[in-house]
């Protein structure tokens, strides 16, 4: 059976190759178009190729302990996690800024063709990344026939993933927050305008951040989330036993399901609502044909219903958790209205509003997912919470392909803008684009809902293999842990968001600097845009080393001192603040950007007004909120998780026993 | 022994007379004054009258249901606990609106002699709310004999202290917002000036929510823990031993080491800091006086060195608290001025940081609670816990009375503007408000921790009451209970936030429709000041039931879908991300608005400048932050503690046993 799901994972790859074929034989474009492409280009791999020296260093150091403390297996398969974590990294980027200037170049033939393009970049990164990591998984079980030896595996996708979230997020939002403040607000020139300095690395973030990012985020929490319920099965009912391999079949079919989906990704309707459909048929054709290869895969387990039931809970939980986050973060809904209609008395009440209603979007979510746990381990016991958190993941190929759309065509109006291509290009990307921000936010929805309940199975499997019998939070060491572990998740975007405001900061004064010549402003002199690539690649790898210190180090120093009882007890505690924190971050930040949006289609006085300005400066702080800080959460919360797993027999062996 | 408490109570409220004459029997100025002064009494009765009112009738639906449900003492003393906790309310209020004009008749002869009237007035609030608070439990206590027959009094206050906290912050940020948004931004007029239609209103606003809303905030953590410390007292050494009466014996040490402290709060130096050392003076006095005390008292009990120490880490936590929160707060820090500094690049980058930061302050407060949660249990088990929380809060006489004489001058040096007084008078109050400004800022510091130290004893009290042996959140219902929980402060912060930015729209709207009338910008006419008063208690009174009714149906709902166990870890999860969001929002609000304030004092440009705009936006934001949402979480964490704890049987009798 191993066998035939590394079949299924290299037609992924197979799959991912000819797309990018076919990407690649689109129309480029003029020379011009040409040139700004390539600009981009050139500052994301310089950034990406910065990122991963700086990672290289840090994950060979870990390999070593590892392999001084672990042995061999484990810093192998921690070496490869990491380098799988930063290929799918690079594939997703690669073909992203290639994409990007032939959606630009399609645009001119209508959205169904600019579709076409961006999204078939889009699902490289998507079929890539699932590709890649469902070869990575089976191959090592193949190779090792436990699943007990490959957490190493998910704690170097973890850790790698970990710095790309958050050295692209502090870039993208560095170079984007510069961007606006002086060219927007100071200087009054439109997005993407080529006088602007920061302009190249606003759209090299893009990039990085959206797409290298979030590839390596989702790539992370699938891997992750296969391993935690293969350990499950494997703890449960023995290393070789049927139901560590059903978790793989499930990412299987869930692959097929996907690529037979992609066919169905077809614009037949004018403006947004078409392309919302056209990708929403995707989702919900995968889903369709998942459930369907779910009822046949479970069957070859003993206790079928319950299995099949457990796979579909977390399938359900996707499409709710993407409508809630719809709802919360759409143009067209009462939140993002709500916000618009406050910005009229000025940025302070736009971000009130905002703060609201980002804290209030994070209820329905955690009920969702407190319901599906309940569910899943009614249905299949602990087993079944893997399998839920397996089920929600199933369809990555397909989420991960309409989520890199967005980027794709961000990138391609910004090309469309700097290189003045006629207008209706530009419309045709706006509306693109306007759809891609939702999407954003609702695969940000459901990256974080996996996160979440891919922790709840590997809390489940760190307790078992710790050889907990129970978790009892009325003990002051485990209490303790939960509170110290719950303020974690606060600790770190505090870090995170600074890193953002002080990588900024030199960023404007740059521009700031740049705009002195008046030469730019009048479009007679050329800005310096690698300038400010290179400042913000500086300000994310510099800041990007404390948050990424205070994951690692925290299990530990908690596991040691207070014992392994009290580090389940923190795990539960990030999750839980984790959880939230990353839910009201992502959605507030989609909910002001889309204020903001709402406000420039003519609404409430439109571009230039004054509920306008105030809607800006709630975008400018919702934008390190979706794009840094909450993403970054969901690859903390599992490296805490696999650091923890791997970690247990050390901290069992020599933590104090004071408790 | 208990007579002798009951005395002491006596003694303190006999203190706050005597303090509330020797205040009365200053001169209240000219009749100008006298005629601003009566406007903002009027105001603040007539919304604590409409705030009581509907109090009053949601409690009396409440006392019915506990007569019928669990009999009549625990409803009288129920309704006991609700009286008192709406009577420290009006005390504290009531003084207050007579010691502010009086504060600003004393600032003519400088610092020493105003702030000693407002000192005073503060004194009043403190010594009411601690002297009502030990007569109501000891009083109580010994015509009961049980402390579990009196959790129904720690009921009455949390849910009156909820209203009073969540009404008077909704109602005193719309008025402050309102005022803010037009006056100072869009008008350009200076604070409290009288032609501001809003001022009055703001005015109010202080007293009803700093005074009332902290005095009622205050009884009730000081009341809930005296009655935890107790139980657990109680349950493990039975209701009537000497275990039962130590907790109220460190409540009248710390009422007579207060005592004592008030008579060296004297100025001696020139200048904000000798205010500050003044009052510090005060606070190090009374925790010195009181440690001797506590190893006097500690003796009649047989482990006394054990009940001594966990006394002293309660004491030694209010002081770590208040220094941590003091640096994230202060003007002469670097938090303040990092905010300060980066709104040089306008408000985007001011609130970045500002949520950085206060993200930030979150995690020294967290670790100093764990690791006192954790001595206190070594000194002597989980009585420990509750005599901790018991030291922390003793000295709560002075700690209200340092922070209640930041309102009064507060509202000194509004009527010293608006009455047109001399310069010097507004500097002088000034400078005793800037003060005021951090005390307002540690004191609500140590009000969060004191909440979270006596929740965690609430929690306790039961776990045992609910003869439960463990919570073990490795249980999918318990889990899930902590998850709900851990969102459920977010849920309410949201209501909170979302209050504000409803009432102070119309707030907002109301001001720009009276300074349409040219007459009133000139100077000629004068407002309407009653219909903005108006307008806020209507906002206020119509938002404050959602939130109530949240905090009083989800532990009923929890413990009777998911079982005692889960509505255990339901109130562990609250308490913990209702920890840290308190923090984050108190800290970062006060840091704002000191950041502010950096800037008025002339650096970065000073009033006027860019920065100061994007200061004042920030500070717009903290406001809600830090005195509605804030504040509101404390007795949040406390009323889902005491409606559990009083529930606890019936959830165990009539709860689904699903799990």
């Amino acid at each position: 059976m191993v066998l035939e799901i590394i079949a299924i994972a290299l037609l992924s790859l197979l799959f991912a190759l000819v797309l990018t074929i076919s990407v690649l034989r689109k129309n480029k474009g003029n020379e011009k178009m040409q040139s700004i492409a390539s600009a981009i280009q050139e500052g994301a791999i310089a950034y990406l190729n910065r990122q991963y020296k700086t990672v290289g260093i840090f994950a060979v150091v870990i390999a070593v302990i590892l392999y001084f403390t672990l042995g061999m297996i484990t810093a192998l398969s921690f070496i490869l996690g990491a380098f799988f974590s930063a290929l799918s990294g690079y594939i997703g980027m690669m073909v992203a800024v290639k994409a990007n200037v032939r959606t630009a170049e399609a645009a001119k033939k209508g959205t169904k063709n600019a579709l076409d393009v961006a999204f078939k970049g889009g699902a490289v990164n998507g079929f890539g990344i699932v590709g890649l990591g469902l070869l990575g998984v089976a191959g090592l079980y193949m190779l090792v026939g436990d699943p007990n030896l490959i957490i190493g595996f998910a704690f170097g996708a973890s850790l790698v993933s970990l710095f790309a979230r958050v050295g692209g997020g502090i870039f993208t939002k560095a170079a984007d927050v510069g961007a606006d403040l002086v060219g927007k607000i100071e200087k009054g020139i439109p997005e993407d305008d080529p006088r602007n300095p920061a302009v190249i690395a606003d759209n090299v973030g893009d990039n990085v951040g959206d797409c290298a990012g979030m590839g390596a985020d989702l790539f992370e929490s699938y891997i992750v989330t296969l391993i935690a319920a293969m350990l499950l099965g494997s703890i449960l009912y023995g290393p070789t036993s049927e139901y560590v391999i059903y978790p793989m079949i499930v990412a299987a079919v869930g692959i097929v399901a996907s690529m037979i989906a992609t066919f169905f990704v077809k614009v037949k309707q004018k403006g947004e609502k078409g392309i919302w459909s056209a990708l929403n048929n995707g989702l919900i054709i995968s889903a369709i044909l998942s459930v369907v290869g779910f009822f046949f895969a479970s069957s070859m387990l003993p206790n079928s219903t319950g299995i099949f039931l457990a796979t579909l809970v977390g399938l359900v939980t996707t499409l709710l958790i993407s409508n809630i986050t719809e709802y919360f973060t759409s143009r067209e809904k009462g939140p993002v209205k709500e916000i618009a209609l406050a910005s009229e008395t000025g940025a302070g009440t736009n971000i009130i509003t905002g703060i609201a209603v980002g804290l209030r979007s994070t209820i329905l979510p955690v009920i969702v997912i407190a319901v599906a746990m309940i569910l899943a381990y009614n249905f299949a016991g602990i087993y079944g919470i893997g399998i839920a958190a397996m089920g929600l993941l199933s369809i990555t190929g397909m989420i991960m392909s309409i989520d890199s759309y967005g980027p794709i065509t961000d990138n391609a109006g910004g090309i469309a803008e700097m290189s003045k291509m006629p207008k209706n290009v530009r419309k045709t990307t706006d509306q693109l684009d306007a759809v891609g921000n939702t999407t954003k936010a609702t695969t940000k929805g459901v990256a974080i809902a996996s996160a979440a309940l891919s922790a709840l199975a590997l809390f489940a499997a760190f307790v078992q293999i710790a050889n907990l019998s129970a978790i009892n939070i009325f003990k002051v060491n485990v209490l303790a842990g939960l509170l110290i572990g719950a303020a974690l998740p606060f600790l770190f975007s505090a870090f995170t968001m600074n890193a953002v405001a002080k990588s900024a900061k030199l960023v404007v004064e740059e521009v700031r600097r740049q705009f002195k010549d008046n030469g730019i402003m009048r479009g007679t002199k050329k800005p310096d845009y690698s300038k400010c690539v290179d400042i913000a690649t500086q300000g994310a790898i510099k800041e990007l080393m404390v948050p990424a210190l205070l994951a690692v180090l925290f299990p530990i120093i908690v596991g040691l001192l207070l014992g392994p009882e009290a580090l389940a007890g923190m795990i539960a505690g990030t999750v839980a603040t984790g959880l939230l924190l990353a839910l009201f971050l992502s959605n507030a930040g989609a909910a002001w950007d889309n204020a903001k949006k709402y406000i420039e289609l003519g609404n409430l006085g439109g571009k230039g007004s004054e509920a306008h300005k105030a809607a800006v400066i709630g975008d400018t702080v919702g934008d390190p909120s979706k794009d840094t800080c909450a993403p970054a959460i969901n690859p903390l919360i599992k490296v805490i998780n696999t650091i923890s797993l791997l970690l247990a027999p050390l901290i069992i062996a020599y933590g104090l026993h004071a408790f």
